[in-house]
């Protein structure tokens, strides 16, 4: 039998009604700030990736050639898309852009727990900005998606490359000879970083200052240790300060956030301040969301321009959002189901639901041609507020029999007077006193 | 420069606002007729694609082989993931399911005017009902989808195949030897159509009578035409009958569809009612809509099942709202456009900021330091209804310059009264009647 492709997912109703609800909840949170929706297509030229982070990304796409021997690509992340198109047909807009999506976007790696090969990110991109205010802009508009939505636990880590670099400049590892090394920073892999600086000769008491470093949580320690290092470093410091005040300013509180200097991020074209949210309760899948600023203009042989953004990993949100409990939206309950008994009552029954419909309401009505017992036991399961019964005799009299499913209650209607029952939260004892 | 692939689209802001504002319409009209949402992966296997339609369709997909040499492909259309997903997870449901999806899809074939590589399609299928109710509830469903998003022009054509394969079993073209033929009626070839038949050695007098066939649009006409052929054609009429009762139970009224016999649909898993809907005033791209009932339980090999759906083209939708000058939702303006002035303003301006959007506001403020004027100017172009100035002399005194950005009026209002000054809607005269 044919089935799903491997390490990806189908999405049933209730899993689709979650989706939908936190995709609209963050769509407002953007618009809030001023951040407006964009889409680019599922597959792009493979240059697009390749261009800066250089062919071993090619390992991790799905890549293909078109008939006509195009090389093109799923994409991978959509950061480099939405640059893409803003260099083909926005860099002459009026700046600041700030522009948000949310779309799939595919990997080529060993499925396994909470990792698919195809997945969902929502994101922005805040482009024309290289301020503080703006690099704080986008991890304020960060925080409050998960905030709109509810999420409880979130952390925060803030770094900035300049003291990553700095700092590996001072160790004595130039630009040049970094290669793998700022994956393995990344990954907080210590034991092969260790190796790749002994390999490169970087002395033992360097290792352990640059080790120490990625344990500091404060900014004033970073820039007690980083103090006779090089202006690079230093810079990064004070940039990391600024953006600190800015984000008090936005409402982001400090208990919030803490320094994480060894942030790399995986991407090569990051050049700025980087950040990382963790739902901590998540253990190793903690990450939620990762960002910085970059610069993407060597690409496309376009202006450099202020750019900072941030992907969010919408299914590891709807994780969290799961593990904390949260009180998703339910089905929104059928306010009728509409139950024809017998041939000659079809017709009518279709015409009744089509009228209540007309009237706004949420109604379906029996297709199996069903009996009324495995019709009402379908509308049960269902969650249907009233069960409305249409027999010859009910047709005959211009009445339906309603029944109240929650409370078992049923009794004849006339048909004129349906709308109104349902309209009601409590029909029954309105219809009495009335 | 690295650009879009071929035949692709980038959808900017005001392109998205359209959409997304279509697809919650959309989406609340599936939900009033208790359908629910599911959604399947962009890339299938190439099989649950080939194994209806034969290897022909190749052609048209994007398929590719990923590093485990399986086959895969994206999907041309949504039907068979929605089917697969059924009998993959789904089968032992309660009947009926009512499911509908939204997503892109991707056909590899010439760019042309109003086709790309890249579609969108929203769709449903109905599972369990195989009579005349059911299949008229999937098109009372698709012309409320329509009418709710405001379509004025919509014509419905109505055919079945039972009708169609009957009538080419009477004038000798059997099952096994149609071939190319279905796709030559499915697309009004005529001249192709006569010369297949003319090779299959179809008498000229049968031809005639199937030509004219096609041109009957009313089903007594069509009824008298088969009368003397089979029983297929016969049983084909009489369930358009039926579904026509059912119809106008529905509230879709005669006047809104056809008969139109030579409608056969592209794919071949379609066995029974089939339909199509058109937008007329969009000439040769008029149509938006096209569905029937199926069967691909074969694929599957599972047990067959009444399963009838439709796929509406998303893109050509937008388009016929757009030629009918229908009035898509403007962008939402913003509540309020803060401009610091000075360096001391700006984290002051970044907390009025962020206090008007925890009291629920649209609220951006100026990231690229700007000048008043300047601000002013990018407030406007963004259709904002209230700059809030914010220099030293205004923070000294607890007080924002609020201009009325229509009016063009400023005054001093005190930080505190900045809420209530959003909230209403003449500010200035309800501030100096209080």
């Amino acid at each position: 039998m044919i089935q799903r492709p491997r390490g990806t997912r189908d999405f049933g109703p209730e899993e689709m009604r979650k989706r939908r609800h936190v995709e609209e909840v963050m769509r407002d949170a953007f618009h809030r700030f001023g951040y407006q929706e964009v889409a680019t297509p599922t597959f792009e030229e493979l240059e697009l990736f390749t261009a800066k982070s250089g062919q071993g990304i090619v390992d991790e796409l799905y890549a293909f050639e078109d008939k006509g021997g195009r090389k093109l690509t799923l994409r991978p992340e959509l950061t480099a898309p939405v640059i893409r198109y803003y260099y083909e047909e926005m860099s002459r807009a009026p700046k600041p852009l700030k522009l948000f999506y949310y779309g799939s976007c595919f990997r080529y790696d060993r499925p396994q727990k909470g990792r698919y090969r195809e997945f969902w990110q929502m994101g922005c991109e805040l482009i024309g900005p290289d301020n503080p205010e703006g690099w704080a802009e986008v991890v304020a508009v960060g925080v409050s998606l998960f905030r709109a939505v509810g999420l409880k636990n979130l952390t925060i880590r803030l770094g900035h490359l300049h003291v990553l670099k700095g700092m590996l400049d001072h160790v004595g590892v130039p630009e040049g000879e970094r290669g793998g090394l700022m994956r393995l920073v990344d990954k907080r892999e210590i034991a092969g970083l260790k190796a790749a600086l002994a390999e490169r000769k970087v002395p033992e008491a360097k290792v352990h200052w640059l080790l120490q470093a990625f344990d500091l949580r404060s900014l004033d320690q970073l820039a007690t240790h980083v103090k006779d290092t090089n202006e690079k470093a230093r810079s990064g410091v004070e940039q990391l300060r600024l953006m600190m005040n800015a984000l008090s300013a936005l409402g982001v509180p400090k208990e919030m956030y803490r320094i994480d200097p060894a942030i790399a991020r995986g991407l090569d074209y990051y050049t700025g301040v980087v950040f990382e949210m963790d739902c901590p309760s998540l253990g190793a899948e903690k990450q939620l969301l990762g960002g910085g600023a970059y610069d993407l203009s060597g690409v496309f042989g376009g202006e450099a321009t202020g750019s900072i953004g941030f992907g969010l990993g919408f299914d590891r949100t709807i994780v969290a959002l799961e593990e904390e409990g949260f009180a998703f939206p339910t089905e929104r309950a059928l306010d009728a189901f509409v139950i024809p008994i017998g041939d000659e009552a079809r017709e009518k029954g279709l015409a009744l639901a089509t009228q209540l419909r007309a009237e706004g309401f949420m109604v379906d009505v029996d297709l199996m041609r069903r009996g009324p017992s495995k019709s009402l036991d379908y509308a049960n399961a269902h969650g249907t507020r009233f069960a409305l019964l249409l027999g010859k005799k009910e047709i005959e009299r211009g009445v339906v029999t309603a029944k109240d499913m929650k409370k078992g209650e049923q009794r004849e209607v006339p048909l004129s007077d349906v709308p109104e029952v349902l309209r009601v939260a409590e029909p029954w004892t309105k219809a009495r006193a009335g």
